[in-house]
């Protein structure tokens, strides 16, 4: 395999002669102690790997999610969204997406607009006479925001699904992964002027998944709903998914995911500090989406005397995007109490978008939008240096962004190449349509 | 995200001015260097994360097994027992189970009933000023046995499946979480009176599966049979299950669990040694695995005239119960037979319950109660330090107080609530009684 | 649980009486600097550990993935071989293949054969007085390695599905996992001829894909196609998978264990550089698969005029193969072309073999063989040590001596007991053949 580096660790001993003998001061010591912070480096740079692995992991989760909860007769193409998403993700983030997300000083526009240009990992070897280990890896990192953009487009998919145009939606997947989320996300990760305005996000409440939730309403908006899901009388028509196997297990993965998704937002691994504060982060992500799991199980038992299951899920899912803004800082009582809040709005806005007639085909908007804009806000029920107004000038802001901009592109696509298949193709369904083949190609359809 | 802990090694430098200068006794040096102990801290919270988070996914591997061994008209209430009773396991092991298992000084009744008392974990940041790095954060120790509780839970809800009522079902869920598992496992892992007597189980043949176990065939003797199950002339029908994919999909995600679920439970990962334990816990518990599904194929062919890929599933998961008592100490050799005995188990137990009449749906009480038992005595077979009349000792006691209290309960609950849902509901399935809604509604039904 | 292992750091300290005084030079302090040797040794093996979990996924990956592609007649047959194949490597590797792999010193046939007897683990708490802290566990290596060649038997299995016999095609797992696979591997990974000459294969391009690859195609030409699958007229028949929704989450799959199949293989986590590295292959394996997935779609649309999921989820198993031979040296851009190179040849590839009527069930000869090749050839472009003719020669010699012995073993399998099923159970399904059960039985046939 390679040349082995065994002597790693020696060339960062040479470099400090004095390793702890602790006659200087401590920060002066810190500072100078290679060794020590080469094993932070790794700690941290291992962290963001796994991390990373878990938060790819959740495109599976939304793939699985998505394929049952449309039609068994649109599933075929609802994976091939979701697995071409991850994939265009990964190279429309490489080459745009990482620089205009973390311009470092290379600000085009300062605060405002990042850097345009590849990503550039660091040479094999970490060749450089003097490397930086004060952070992590530059792949390690890259790796690790790549699955956020990633995510982001996810929950796009599943609100469009049944009826929208596999191209024209990939190519809004390649505008929103190399442009609308690394832009607005440079204003707060990028150290741009949100974060300058000390507007706190943690793991991204709102720098993801309220992205990826406007970025769905424009499209739901222009799009229209799915033919027959709405009466002529005003009724709304339930289209169970097909396969509820499938969209619990898409909710288990997700749920895993989710502990490198907010975990790995710590962002430092090199001290016992930051590792317990990732142990409360997990603690604190797991019991928040409890908490929307049982709220939305007691609710749909009060209100409708029966539990859904979809709403179980999409109540797990709500009480960990409730949570993401911030992991860290409640009591497991604290955050268990907002990821219920989070699995209460979501068996509200269901029914709520019904009555707007917005089609959101596995309710992707309650979850991460709605969900996202009270988790960003609950930031300042335990973070004291959470201030109100900034989360809901940012809130407002990114989403006046990501709504206006998706839905401009929406428009543009709408009128150019048209989003929505026609009417024969959508009632045969998308997968003999439009790919040629069906996902179940034995099983008869209900 | 958070103020940088750069300064975290630092900070143990300065409070070691001696380090690595051998001029103590060893041992004081190693008490004395919280630089090193940072390390260590780091890397035992790290592995106790990663074992945690699989675990958690076990919870996934349980949906799915179960979700494809009932029948399509049950799915839906299963996933929904399985998500509701992952959650309850959060909540409820926060607020009583946690401190209730690890009472550390404030036993109730000394050994025998723990303290009372919601989890705390330690502060942000570990604000402490002389936090205690000897071993791993209160968060991540917490995120690692919280899953352990679910995972107890999560094998109830199988041998039950397809007849009982969802709230009667979640309130037992409740007290096995909060009251059941906790106390006893506090006997042996919190360090009662099980432990002083020298018990020995490693990660949980005992403590975790057998008590799932001994929960589940008290609650199947007073819920019933499923009708249909076995005739009046005395005959067992077989009830395939509906999705063979699903179950060997959880099967899959219990066996790769498992490596968490064992390698953790050396809970120190801060030297050489310890990491290479855990490494030969991962190799033996692969090769359990792969010894109880081989004796299930080859037995299967050889007493039925055709591999029962059902029996397979089973017996991997026998062979992975049979090894969690000691996964340490056998050679590969012995732990691929120590699993291929789970896996035999299995075999012959599943037809015995039938002949008793003890209507097991997805084969939980074999694959952890009797391949549970039969770990627990297998440790003296390569510990030293076991006694088989301790491991006796501690099996019928565990086992008798489990499923004593678990009768109880089932019993309670039965004649107040009621467990079983009506006749009719049970014909019709689950799903449309409980539920009003279809896991596969688009797909016929045989 | 175990006895604490408190004193492990401390014992390294102890044999370090000048630890981090760097009064002789690098090297030396180096190799005599136990305490970061030890350090270096846990983070190495953890990284084996969690390296070797994520390959073991893939095992659930292959099932899926093929119980996806087979008609639902023959998916319990196909999940049945896949977990018992996974349980043969286990015992068979442990048995025979490891030292045969890694004989060290002790070669049967000095580079060519290696040694035989099984694996031995370290002693539990690493007794030796003292242990060598320059690699990793051996039980970590063991794992590691052992889940590689189960990779390669599951390759096998998706080719030859739908037809062969269970016990006969279980009979080559065993050959396969216990001395072919191995054996050519020693040439390369255990320091054999093909090392010494300097061939390159960093994860398996051609060790492990175009092997697996190679006992495929034997076996499809000695079994071949299946009924229906090639006209009289010379046309070819699609026969399309039963479940798209599982070959998608197995791509998945595959796609996640990747990570650790690339990446553990860089071998050493024990320095700055080597973390970095592993970075990059995590990035460049993801961007890899990427690169087949969007290739594949691009071109089933420009040739077919509709895109195919199929190809796309084997585009980006392809991309994944071809990125496997040298994930390291390429820069993000140039491993998506690999990778997309890898997608384009198995959208041309798999109508090739159905020309030749070669029926290759899943398309595992397409993605493991032929982008293995490309794989192997490509490390040229970006490795400066790799010399294209030693590369091709490895090719052809490893190719031959796998497709040689493995044709060899077919011929005879085929000749004694029989390799394909009778003509009606083919028909009917070889669940109800083989297991008298079937995956679905709730569900219509079509």
């Amino acid at each position: 395999m390679k040349t082995l580096e065994k002597l790693g660790l020696a060339a960062a001993i040479i470099a400090a002669p004095s390793l702890g003998i602790a006659q200087e001061t401590a920060e002066a010591v810190a500072d100078t102690t290679p060794q020590n912070a080469e094993i932070g480096f790794i700690f941290t740079t291992f962290m963001f790997l796994i991390a990373g692995f878990l938060v790819f992991w959740m495109a599976a989760g939304f793939s699985m999610l998505e394929a049952g909860l449309v039609r068994s007769k649109n599933v075929a193409m609802q994976l091939t969204k979701n697995i071409a998403l991850v994939s265009l993700a990964a190279v429309f983030y490489y080459l745009i997406g990482y620089n205009l997300m973390y311009p470092g000083d290379g600000w085009t526009i300062d605060g405002i607009l990042g850097a345009f240009g590849p990503a550039v990992l660091e040479a094999v070897g970490l060749a450089e006479t003097t490397p930086d280990l004060t952070y992590a890896s530059v792949g390690s990192d890259f790796f690790f925001q790549l699955m956020f953009c990633a995510t982001t487009a996810s929950i796009v998919s599943g609100t469009l699904a049944e009826r929208i145009k596999l191209w024209p939606f990939l190519i809004f997947v390649v505008i929103l992964t190399a442009l609308i989320y690394p832009i607005q996300a440079s204003w707060k990760w990028g150290g741009g002027f949100l974060d300058g305005m000390g507007f706190l996000d943690f793991a991204g409440s709102t720098v993801v998944h309220s992205v990826g939730g406007w970025a769905a309403l424009a499209g739901a908006l222009i799009l229209g709903p799915r033919i027959g899901k709405y009466t002529a009388a005003g009724r709304t028509v339930p289209i169970p998914g097909s396969n509820l196997a499938l969209a619990t297990l898409g909710t288990f993965i997700l749920w895993l995911g989710w502990f490198g998704f907010n975990g790995g937002s710590q962002l430092y691994m090199d001290s016992a500090a930051n590792v317990a504060d990732i142990s409360r982060i997990f603690a604190n992500t797991n019991t928040a989406a409890a908490g929307g799991a049982l709220a939305a199980l007691a609710l749909t038992q009060l209100v409708y005397g029966k539990p859904d299951l979809t709403m179980v899920l999409n109540g797990a899912l709500a009480g960990l995007v409730s949570i993401t803004a911030e992991p860290l800082m409640p009591s497991l009582g604290a955050a268990t109490l907002i990821g219920a809040v989070g699995g209460t709005i979501v068996v509200f806005a269901v029914p709520f978008l019904d009555r707007l007639k917005i089609d959101d085909v596995v309710g992707a908007i309650p979850v991460h939008l709605f969900a996202g804009i009270w988790g960003t806000l609950a930031v300042c029920l335990s973070n004291g240096e959470a201030s109100l107004g900034t989360q809901l000038y940012a809130i407002v802001l990114v989403g006046g962004f990501t709504f206006g901009l998706s839905g401009a592109v929406w428009l543009v696509l709408k009128i150019t190449l048209g989003i929505r298949v026609g009417e024969e193709d959508e009632i045969n369904g998308l997968d003999m349509a439009e790919l040629g083949m069906e996902a179940y190609p034995e099983f008869s359809k209900g």
